[in-house]
């Protein structure tokens, strides 16, 4: 019978093997008390097994705060625990409830990280998966061997949807490839949804009627579900080709629902995601969560960005990215989408590291405060990534192109 | 304007009001360079607002590894931070995407969590909220002027609908007045979702047409939202009274569309809380918590309970009983859901602490593993709450009455 594995990082002050036992009893068929229900046939096919653990460094203090387990020595390892397709089959939220549930209650665990997950091959038939991609999305973009270069509407929140359309006539004719609302904006008392995407589509058909090129605008939809269904069939009646749902605010089974629906790309927002990863000992790693977002049909998810403005180290951004680029069950691509401080300097690094412009490259402030404008700031991004692709550094890029070279002499401090 | 309020604890190597002025920044107006639409109109209509700071105790380790900041000092305070109304209106995930996104992100922070919201009252026009609540849920099972005595499934997962109804039947006689799936069953293989229903509920109705008791069974329901619907429906034509719903791991949006279809109580399980909630310093606390999913119309949820067998301490779930019995917005009443190695031993102490009987009060081992069975479990925990609300110490109750006495004999070591 096929068998779903987790890894986790855990730190427990007990032996490992009891403790790992404690967490795979908890997570399939135990309570406190032996019953008698618990046959040994039922243990077998039901019962979570420690697949293996690999002992790892010690600490003399936890990593997270216990009052009720005072030890003396904190024992880290990293350990594999397997559950039969029986136990959920492929309902994602009850594997959530069985991989992600009561277990980081554990008094027996002082941190607990869910790393990786590894899914069996009926998972691909059950899953549709992305319905864009990282094809689809260059598709309809008609953007080929470099990344996307995207921005966020910015300020944040706070303009109406003549000013926002204003500003993306400007950004379509610097030649952007995507815009996106910012995560805070669903629809504020100055810029209702409706009204936002009929003035913001109206300048992006018009500008595809005369370019033959959309700019793929991410709307912000979340929200209720019948609101977001709703939301959704305007973009699409629109004639928009993307819809934004911050992930964690939505929640799994109405993130899945409107992915489903396949008429447009999804922009996945992780904002949130500080509380569920920036512990190293608690939540969950981007490995696993980019997984279950890519089985919902998830098509574009955030990354952060090399020498981002955030608290995520450059190491982990680039781990990220690879992440988002590994065949899942032999496909499930999704583009990475790398923000946050972005201005076209971290290109170089991000090239180096990850030799990939499979991208989604958005800057904020790095296009619209360009000394020529958007266009200059767009134009400055496109010349920092045919620069990094060439292997320039930085200050060779900065002499061969003026625009990116105007990003340097500004951003680049 | 209507403005929503949110405290948070923080923790930051900075300034104190610096630090504040930049999590309002982020989370409304800001990106990291001025732009020119940034009016000061629209700042002051859109910006959030630090509305208090109140310094508290500091720390020379950051609660929070943090590789960027390396400071000496790291400050903790409690503040409130305020947005209009008009920014978000009365869209919840738009509402956690800016309450609770990008900041915990902030480098500016080594420690920040969500501790309370104070809504407008426009709120309680916008939410219907619990349809059920605690008077619903008592004239549901008939259970008045004492805590609903409830029990889980246990073994967890791997029982089929026969030997469950069996199970159910044994419970029934015994005189409960709920029963719930374990978190880790959705539909397993030897368990659908269907005739697990049909199994129980003919059990439960035939129950009722015998004594005028209907059991509460909170069938697990979460799944993917058309699933889910599915599933409501299930209970609903088979005579059932109750759904349960692992809110974390199906998410806000669908658990507030089942919410308000308004025919079943809503058994809100916290599953996964262990990860949002652990740190001291990192997530969100119950205060806050309870808040949203009493809006999304919630009417059970699970705070763990006094003595238990995780890591959460006898203070934090006496807070959260509180919290929950605490009118929102002058009503939006939830029963609070006491588990977690209950058997009985806890009720004096329970009720010495919160003076309520308003609970929902599951037991697993301590009612299935009675030497009396289920009946002399079912029975001890009534015994145990009449001695609670009596002011009787677990030594004069286990006296006064012999099942409870039994359970003090097992459990009580």
């Amino acid at each position: 019978m096929e068998r779903i594995t987790a890894q986790y990082y855990i730190e427990t002050p007990l032996d490992l093997e009891k403790a790992a036992n404690i967490l795979a009893g908890e997570q399939s068929s135990g309570t406190f008390i032996a019953l008698p229900g618990e046959t040994a046939e039922l243990k077998q096919r039901f019962a979570a097994r420690v697949e293996s653990i690999v002992k790892m460094d010690s600490a003399h203090v936890p990593a997270i705060p216990s009052d009720k387990l005072v030890g003396g020595n904190y024992q880290r390892a990293m350990i594999e625990v397997s559950w039969s397709i029986e136990n959920f089959g492929h309902n994602l939220p009850v594997m959530i409830s069985t991989l992600q549930g009561n277990l980081y209650e554990l008094t027996q665990f002082t941190g607990l990280k869910l790393m990786d997950i590894t899914f069996p091959s009926s998972f691909a038939n059950a899953f549709a998966g992305p319905k864009f991609g990282i094809s689809g999305c260059r598709e309809l973009t008609q953007v080929y061997d470099r990344p996307l270069i995207g921005t966020i509407i910015k300020p944040s929140i706070g303009m109406d949807p003549d000013q926002t359309a204003a500003l993306v006539t400007e950004l379509a004719h610097a030649g952007i490839d995507f815009i996106k609302d910012d995560e805070l904006l669903g629809a504020s008392a100055n810029s209702p949804f409706d009204k936002r995407v009929d003035a913001i589509m109206k300048v992006i058909n018009a500008h595809a009627d005369r370019t033959g090129k959309k700019v793929m605008y991410a709307f912000n939809i979340s929200a209720e579900i019948d609101q977001m269904q709703r939301n959704y069939e305007k973009i699409v009646n629109s004639g928009g080709t993307a819809a934004m749902v911050s992930l964690n605010s939505v929640g799994l089974s109405a993130t899945k629902k409107i992915a489903d629906l396949g008429a447009l790309a999804i922009h996945g927002h992780r904002n949130g995601w500080g509380m569920l990863n920036r512990h190293p000992l608690l939540g969950i790693e981007f490995t696993a969560y980019q997984k279950i977002w890519r089985l919902c049909g998830v098509d574009q998810i955030h990354v952060n960005g090399i020498q981002n403005k955030f608290w995520e180290s450059d190491d982990s951004v680039v781990s990220s990215i690879k992440a988002c680029l590994t065949p899942l069950l032999g496909g499930y691509p999704i583009l990475p989408v790398v923000s946050s401080g972005q201005w076209g300097g971290q290109a170089p690094e991000t090239y180096r590291r990850t030799k990939t412009v499979d991208l989604l490259y958005m800057a904020g402030g790095g296009i619209m405060a360009h000394p020529n404008g958007p266009a200059g700031g767009v134009k400055a991004l496109n010349q920092a990534w045919e620069a990094a692709v060439a292997g320039l550094t930085v200050e060779e890029a900065a002499i061969q192109y003026p625009e990116f070279g105007q990003s340097v002499k500004i951003f680049g401090k």
